[in-house]
């Protein structure tokens, strides 16, 4: 197929190559390839039912299109040659159909017709990553459950700071992972609004039926105003921002699995299938997956800063500053979807210390907030009791001892009030058992947490399976 | 009051005193002494009613804390001499109450307090600019009524494109606003979730009583995991991802205004209350609000990324990096509030010049589409009437005409399928009419969508009302 | 060639597939294999010469490197089937020349190499941008000398602030571009280092000579800490920066094309070689080109944010974090060097409408000012003149007149200081005439800046004609 | 004073009390007061000697202008109530010296007057910058001499890679600084160049002497384009590149700091003096310091990243958006020097723990790469030896032993090729020795390093005492 393009009939001259070139999207919009054919075959549907078009001329058009769709997705025909996928695929149609196939652009726009691609790609690509998630959250409470007897130091400023349950920690990120699909249903809900029918800002003139394609493509919900559902890109910078904030969540945790299977740490090994050597030392094993997972939260930023920065103080309605949608978007849904898929994978790859964890959980003094609130209890204010047990820190840090293999003479040197109970209350296993309140790292609430999570999980892929259906295929 | 600490039992040295600035955050998190109290106040009612303090001590600890909060609202008390916002408080108490202040502590940790003072600070600064968002909107929506005969160019490209209603276009941006407004309620539910009762990071081993809590202090959910919980900022991300896209649509409207403004268009005439003037130039009048507004959605954005990548790559739990989280929502919450107060006082400023809009609907060639679908419907393909109507404005264009100037003979050239009555569709007003699919501009459309509108301002404003309320002077 | 890796000796498990691919840089670091080949023969002559491999095995290595680099550029090799550039590198040349191929990694590491390979790759592509920075330059000095007899209104906050010569307000684009090169050369200086021979992060036992290669690539310095070396990405931020600034000076000359050759401004008008047509709307002409260059802005400020937050909290020395750098470095050179041409061709197809042009020099009392600084000369306080003249332009305004179209006496009404002259003085050709002050926009000024200008071009392009060679082709 | 401004002949209406509040400037302008009032008295010392006012006005101007810096420094008056700071000048002198001060506005515009106060005030912060620059380096070269002993892990991917001097691995970031101080330079160089005298978008018509203004304030240029100098912010936008960067550097060193100093690591114990404890965990010891100034990067990236947005697509010439440029460039110039100020701090904070880096010199196998460069030197060609070392190790870690620890017998099972002399090879000092490639972490290469910087330090010292005076005070 030669260059197709359409418009140009007040034009005289033809364009520059280099700013044809510089202006095509072909390239990258070809990713909507499927998007566009679905959209134009419930166009079509529509305007064959609303007496647009002829019955004859609509299902030719349709079934021209389903041939298409099954040539591009069987690799028969090659995507390019035009200067955007909408005009791709009309070409080919003009190509095979003749001339009603410039029917097929009765009633839409460009403007409209893009906004619609955009919108059914992304739907189908949140439905993707929320499944990623999930798939993700399984394997971290598949490793809590496995590891549920693992008491770990639990950090603040990357100090010990108390003793956690391994699975409390792990279930931490749960959490995290949690919110991110809450905020990706609620942009899905949002992006799933038909712009079709916008015309090319101010509505059009025939006879549509927009609640007819809303139905045919599983939409939810048809825009109100022309103008703003042809220059509204807010989905698309709802999820970057959504899609920016799951890749903070998966740095942080791969901050931590770089610095766990250090050999400082030494809390996790990670199999050979997931890293890497060194080409020069032969010793060195790199946790590169992870390190690349962290390193790809500022690419996804970056596309959400960019695509904000293209949308301030743009006036009314369509600019083709928009088109730049496009590139920061497809590169922010790969790359989420990559760095999911591979999170799974690293996790999956992970062997606990429990030897190099045990020992740790020495030498921090992590249950002294413990033994303050033993105090407490006993009707010291809090503060004092703090002071109390920081002095009582330094004594034993000077004699290389745990606070929980001080004797009770030891303790009540500090304090008459310590009893007996103290002692085990001031072990890492005291201290965790200890932490009952809604939500603490006491067993029996992480138990209740993880089957919480178990039950939303369940919940979330319920929603996935009953999102409207796209129903062209029952015929017009 | 001397510097005040709470801690530092353990520690011989003094702090050095430019790291005691440095790291202080008083200066800014004076602005969560509301909310501080408040949290403490719910707290020490809580540690009452569970019996963890006596109950004459909760008394005497909930008396004082209102006490301070008038003697601060009031300004009878400065609020500094201490490291942050919560030791200034307790250290406050002390010196009224003397040693029981200590036990306000008791069950807690500045983790779980400063995450539960900043939920509660933002939960109620979204219902602030949610508010501020519908007196905007209303008053666009007024501008709209107002206007509603009013035809201007609507563009594409910055090219005069249809003829649309300003009311039209005025209500593309009642859309967007809509959207922020539905993304800032998520955000608020997502908000108004009580980490309190976390602890540091692991949970407490007293006897809390966290929905208690969250009843008194009118949150709607408590947090299922206390590292999540001290550590866990997405509900800033998310409001300044919100926040940012807000400004991004201030930003739109604001370049609009300046636009419109200057002697090119012509559409709007500002109010000299919303102006400045020049320094030198006697006769400039300039748009500063607008251009300021514009300006500030960068602000805004910044903000947004300086919180992302202060997250990135932070490992659980609580990090002292999070206390860069204030300043950054400070300054957008400030800042969107004070853009959309003076968005509001510039629409008010504005007086619709309607002489040179309606010149402004001569020269753009804005109802070529309407000819062309005329031809459609009378059977031509889309894109051959494209083709002739794009002839038909270089020919009218040569002769200084309009496209409703053209006699029907004139038309004929083109087409013999022109008649009549494609003369009067060739006129703005005819257009406008025309688009009368769902979300289109005619007027007819347009009516329905302000009403709907005005319904769905009454949705939000009944459901800034219906908001779970703080219940602490219920008694304890 | 089958699947090749340099490391593996201690790993037992081979890598999954699916972290393979996520890992791989392959596709895109396929963009350096010209600078990894290069830098491989310097490297190889520098271990002859050396005699750390023998003379013979270097000869056959710069041999292979030499048909590889020919084979690859001519396309009869395609860059695929391993983990990165620098593996299939040593892959094809292992399969072609033997075990002596793995000669060529002795005394280098994968990150010193890559390093190197990056500073070699950019420090080309700095000076491909410099040149088309000097083109579009020439591009806007020509179009200021043949427009030099042009007065435009000079805006502040989009208002007609005073008239000034076109040429003036070219030239300040040319201002911009200058301090771009600038930087650009400022950059390239730092970029131009050479990295290699730092090994993994240590330096190297063999004895190397690191200024032999310097001299061979054409670099200008080497790098005086081996794991400073290994782990700088410097160069790529600050290129991403002064390529951000560039945009930005692109952004706000597209907004302005935009805005002028919109009907409102109509001071431009597009040819169609630059412009693109609407699908929909027959009359329309879009600025697209320009529209594309403005928002492309938004994606190089995203790039520079992205490999900021990737470098964020960075520990010594290499991490894979750093193969982030590479798609955002090249995404965003390719970026700016389009742009720039397009721009340059965007200019080139404008022409200028001088009647529209004419005309909007009446109606904004651009020329107050000047009236204001003439009593000013008079002995009037600045203030005081400002005032009186403001009272004027109302007065005119009201009658719907210029300031030059008041007669003296109308102007001695306000102020008995005013002779005849005034009047020449208060035509927008007069104003201009009279801003003599250097870098001001009187004729004469304007003359001698763009000399100054052209001046200035050719010693940018001595720059560039003067940088050190690459030297392999001299022998070993 | 009442509020003053310095516009408003053709104004009928006040300005709105809460839009005058939006655009006022002065709550953070003021912090250009003095930069303000030196400007304006070179203003007016030009203006008497080129005879634009008279010679004893000029004397008068300059003479209110000293006492009322004088009494502003000593704090005899408030900066408050006008709409900035130029306003706010103005109508103080106008009050001391009555109309006269009126003269002192001629033959400029606030649009010259602001951008030439922001370069003094940035050509004098980034001095301060420097100088503080400075001063950590040194800092670093001092902790680098007292512990050149020292060898510590050199780590990559943050797996313990070879050993290293600790000394090597400070002088990275004294690289990294100096970088900083270059870029610093070459941005003091385009900033400290006078718009003044471009007055408010043309130039201006009064023989007025840039040459002297720019001789009297210590500027080394004037700008060459009065509307490029009236709107240009590079220079706040290049500042803003360079200070994120050495941001990012500090980020980089926070975050070793925060590592290196957990129990894990154990190499650095931190002061009590730079370490604040919990108020609820009696053991802990927290890096706040070190964490702020990691998080901070964040902050003065968002700076970058909101005046990029600002700039985006700003037609010319001066628009009130330009006034975002203060907050966040004074935020950011306050927060880089705070920061400097607590990482010096910090530094000198640090003890080091010889002990526990010794420790960890063992079980990383971190001299294998000299074991295989060993072999390689014998003539194996380096992919082999990579692969018989990493057997070796593998061979040692089953045996729970270091490469320096297994007998000759042991390394010959691997290689004939060995010989004695590799066993002092693979111990770590026997590493780091042989690493004498130029850059490299042999201690006589490090010397040279650390001898090299202080010769930098000296340079970069004389380049601050260099710059040009403020000659003000030489009389009129």
């Amino acid at each position: 197929m030669g260059e197709y393009r359409t418009w140009g009939g007040r034009f005289e001259g033809s364009l520059d190559p280099m700013i044809s070139r510089f202006t095509s999207s072909l390239p990258f919009d070809r990713r909507l390839v499927r998007a566009d054919i679905l959209g134009s075959i419930a166009h079509a549907m529509m305007l064959g039912r609303c007496g647009i078009i002829g019955e004859e001329e609509a299902e030719a058009l349709v079934s021209g299109l389903w041939t298409l769709l099954e040539d591009v997705e069987e690799g028969r025909i090659v995507v390019e040659g035009a200067e955007d996928i909408h005009t791709f695929v009309e070409g080919v149609l003009r190509e095979r159909l003749g001339d009603i196939a410039g029917k097929l652009h009765t009633a839409r726009s460009r403007n409209d017709q893009v906004a619609t691609d955009l919108r059914l790609y992304l739907r189908e690509e949140i439905a993707a990553i929320v499944k990623l998630l999930l798939d993700l959250e399984e394997t971290f409470l598949h490793m809590a459950e496995e590891n549920f007897d693992v008491i770990v130091p639990g950090y603040t400023h990357l100090q010990r700071a108390q003793p956690v349950l391994l699975a409390h920690h792990l279930h931490a990120y749960v959490e995290m992972l949690n919110r991110d699909i809450d905020r990706l249903k609620d942009c899905y809900r949002r992006t799933n609004v038909l712009p079709l029918g916008s015309g090319a800002l101010a509505g059009t003139s025939f006879p549509v039926d927009r609640e007819l394609i809303k139905e045919l493509l599983g939409f939810e919900g048809i825009s109100a105003n022309s103008m703003d559902a042809a220059s509204d890109r807010d989905f698309v910078v709802e999820f970057l921002a959504a899609a920016a904030l799951v890749m903070v969540h998966l740095s942080r945790w791969a901050e931590e699995v770089v610095a766990w299977s250090s050999q400082e740490f030494g809390f996790f090994r990670l199999d050979d299938r997931v890293c890497t050597g060194s080409s020069i030392m032969p010793q060195k094993k790199n946790p590169d997956a992870a390190e690349l997972i962290r390193a790809k939260a500022g690419r996804v930023v970056g596309a959400l800063s960019a695509m904000l920065m293209v949308l301030k103080g743009l006036p009314l309605s369509y600019h083709r500053d928009l088109q730049e949608d496009k590139e920061v978007l497809f590169d922010a849904v790969e790359t989420l979807k990559a760095c999911l898929e591979a999170a799974r994978r690293v996790c999956e790859g992970i062997t606990v210390d429990r030897a190099r964890i045990e020992a740790s959980l020495r030498g921090g003094y992590m249950t002294a907030t413990e033994v303050a609130d033993y105090l407490t209890r006993k009707g010291v204010p809090f503060r004092i009791a703090h002071e109390v047990v920081g002095r009582m820190v330094r004594y034993a840090e000077e004699r290389g001892k745990e606070l929980w293999e001080l004797g009770l003479e030891e303790y009540r040197e500090f304090s008459p009030l310590f009893e007996a109970d103290v002692i085990s209350l001031a072990t890492p296993w005291g201290t965790v058992q200890s932490k009952r309140s809604p939500g603490g790292t006491a067993p029996s609430r992480v138990k209740e947490a993880l089957q919480e999570a178990w039950r939303k999980v369940e919940k979330d892929r319920a929603w996935l399976a009953s999102r409207p259906k796209i129903k062209l295929r029952s015929g017009i």
